[in-house]
């Protein structure tokens, strides 16, 4: 059994965040929380801190009471000593200096914030092979691939990301670009945080995981293919050499890859997990995606192939755009448009440097605010009424 | 890669044997026949031994010249300390001898021939633990279990054998009663031989799977289960204790499944493969089984959980009733029915020695043929007119 895994959770009070702790708090004799780092929630981290007595913990919000525990940052909680597996669902590109400062101690990073990967692979996967950190996936997609991988001496020769398609894959561009945010935030199938929800809706997530993938398992971006599967239960495929395709099923739900990923190698026998219900599901549905309804997808995957400092780009203005959208600034067809101009604008900086990483991120956010002046002044909904008719 | 591996093939001219001498006749640098062994068809033989050379051979039928081999029974070869891996695609229990005897000598066995485990899997794994021996599947069923169990700990909560349902999963009970031996050897799926074929349309192939699961992987009847999935894309799965369910998927060729059992712990490369069209699939379909109009499915079961002699009288049984379907002597509800009561009037022996088993193997012989002639007397066909009014 090898004694309890001392787990720090960064971004405890988000949705996965959260999530994890319920998977910890079932498995007392195996898991135990050393750390937990929030960001503004400072209410429920103080009743996580509560619950799980960590000796260590951050919030970027100075805290009134330190709780009996030690205040440090991320990247010092990630290299800690005392810190045996360290979880990362923060949001956007606050996982990447704990995330790198836990593999250069050598240690596991469960990796939820699927930013990490894609603004820094080169750089994040160069110091795990150098210190012999892991990084284990926790998007249900890749740990789908994990499974499947799992015990296999030959490299597969193809990915099968499966996507469902999100709330409007049916829509027609016209629809599309009525789309409110509380229409795209209602997720037919996952419940998640706000940011993940809408890139879900313009399949940029998808086009996120797709890099990811590429970085998780070292394969090309032509041996990754995108299959839609509106009911999300198989969460993605792996084809080998021979022609076998190995598949990973269970009712969608994100306790499963989170434990899988705190109980690796064994597997957890866990009530609360639900169970595919085979005698009431009638079949599973394929279909190849439509890349032009959603081109978020495309300009991910394309960002993606073209490296360097672009995939940082993306993620930013993705983020700046999904919150003007958010903030009902922008209509649902701008966010695409907002990333493909500061992609357009962009200035490559190829195998780029932690810092560069960095600086690229900052510019592209300033550009998408910037440009999305202009798309305000465009006449949306005139020119939408004018399509529909 | 540990030099060429030497097979011994035996039921060579079989449909499983011929393609199990296609994969190994496109491996010429890792496989290499040293063995071949055959019932009736010595012209066919004949050419194979001239094709491959092997220092070994065995035919039932007495040979005109020896090829410059020698001659040998078939436990002979299966214990010969010259063969790496025994191929065992012989049809009945014919394959029991030599199975017992490789895995007595430590060997691989590639087992082809369900009889085998169904009849004596008690007898056959108990060798196979004490001398350590290892069978590997060649049923595509099996062999997706078993690839989907590669590199995990701990033992699989539940299997989920597929079933394409045969030629006449959606016939009523009276077109059942009616169908002829050509349509039954038409298999919409699977090119097989006959009796496998017969075993298909009758579902007693997919029970005597179910028998062979038991063995192959240590799991109680109750944690199989049977699905029906029409498309024969999905060979099998596997459910795990965290609910989390693996798959295997590939275009139905039976070379896959023998190649894989070859190449194990790799995978190779092969063009002649088909590969999975993910374009035009559109989807895939599953439902739970039908044992109602399909009584050789709960026959076979019951004589899996009955255990002793119980397995062994339903093969013999089975193989007398499809004989004389065959031969047009009964029709095809009468299959069941022979089964049915050979099984009711056998006087069971639990924990059989394999002279016990090989026993009720003939006296289920004899009273399946015996029963027949009852079969026969039936005006079945008035019968059915008579329901179907």
């Amino acid at each position: 059994m090898g004694g309890v895994k001392k787990i720090a959770v960064l971004g405890s009070t988000g949705s996965i965040g959260q999530q994890a702790l319920d998977v910890i708090r079932a498995r007392p004799y195996e898991l135990q929380v050393v750390a937990l780092a929030a960001n503004r929630n400072v209410g429920l981290l103080e009743r996580q801190i509560r619950e799980f007595r960590p000796g260590m913990f951050y919030s970027s919000v100075k805290p009134r009471t330190k709780y009996g525990a030690e205040l440090l940052s991320m990247a010092e909680i990630a290299a800690h000593p005392g810190v045996d597996l360290v979880f990362v669902a923060t949001s956007g590109m606050a996982g990447l200096e704990p995330t790198v400062a836990a593999l250069r101690t050598g240690k596991m990073v469960a990796l939820a914030s699927k930013e990490v990967l894609v603004m820094a692979g080169e750089n994040v996967i160069r110091e795990a092979n150098r210190h012999q950190g892991q990084i284990v996936p926790i998007d249900s997609e890749h740990s789908a691939i994990w499974q499947c991988l799992r015990g296999e001496e030959d490299k597969p020769e193809r990915l099968l990301l499966t996507a469902s398609g999100g709330p409007f894959y049916r829509y027609s561009e016209s629809q599309l670009a009525e789309v409110t945010p509380e229409q795209a935030l209602s997720h037919p199938v996952w419940k998640m945080g706000r940011k993940v929800t809408i890139d879900s809706a313009t399949l940029m997530n998808k086009g996120l995981e797709v890099i990811e993938a590429h970085w998780l398992f070292s394969l090309p971006f032509d041996s990754i293919e995108i299959l839609v599967h509106p009911q999300s239960v198989v969460h993605s495929m792996v084809e080998f050499m021979d022609g076998s395709v190995k598949a990973q099923l269970s009712s969608p739900d994100m306790r499963l890859p989170i434990q899988y990923a705190l109980s690796y190698a064994r597997r957890w026998s866990n009530p609360e997990l639900p169970r595919l219900d085979w005698h009431g599901m009638k079949s599973l549905d394929f279909e190849p995606v439509d890349y032009g309804r959603f081109p978020c997808l495309r300009l991910a995957v394309d960002a993606g192939r073209s490296g360097g400092t672009y995939p940082a780009a993306l993620c930013a203005a993705d983020e700046v755009a999904v919150e003007l959208f958010l903030g009902g600034a922008i209509g649902f067809l701008d966010i695409a448009k907002i990333v493909q101009e500061t992609l357009e604008q962009h200035q490559n900086t190829p195998e780029p440097s932690l810092e560069e990483i960095l600086a690229a991120d900052a510019w592209a956010r300033e550009c998408a605010a910037s440009l999305s002046s202009g798309c305000r002044a465009e006449p949306r909904r005139t020119s939408n009424r004018e399509v529909e008719r």
